[in-house]
């Protein structure tokens, strides 16, 4: 199964039936060959976060980060929940 | 599974025996409550990529991007080949 099958599916299983939220997920993987070199990952998740905040408003308290490292891949994700659509203007 | 398990299995899969190569694979997936709002993703892809070239070397050749959108889900996904950390200085 593709990554993008993995998504696909997890969005359809949340059903119609639930409340439509906007919702963002980002992942970054890194299969690093040179595990010597300092990561760079969090600093990167930094930016990408900063350049997100250029198109929505995130709110930091709905913003959950997860973040893993085993062998030479290292693992990014973001989580981050949108103020609903029709409270902007 | 969860996602994290998902790319765990698939650095693992990859096998030790095969050559150590630098990876980066970014996922952004975008659940859209407000479907006639026009969609940012193709943006936010080419100022995620002007972020990582900061750190990376990025040749945009071995950049492929894949996007897809399928009822309130927007899928962006860019799979870069890093140069060899051997060959950098």
């Amino acid at each position: 199964m593709g990554l993008l099958d993995y998504f696909r599916n997890s969005g359809r299983n949340r059903g119609s039936a639930s409340v439509a939220k906007e919702r963002l997920q980002i992942l970054v993987a890194h299969d690093r060959a040179a595990r010597d070199r300092p990561s760079y990952l969090p600093k990167l998740q930094q930016e990408i976060l900063a350049v997100i905040r250029k198109y929505v408003d995130v709110d930091m308290n709905a913003v959950s980060v997860n973040y893993e490292q085993e062998d030479s891949q290292e693992i990014l994700e973001l989580n981050i929940v949108l103020p609903d659509a029709a409270g902007r203007t």
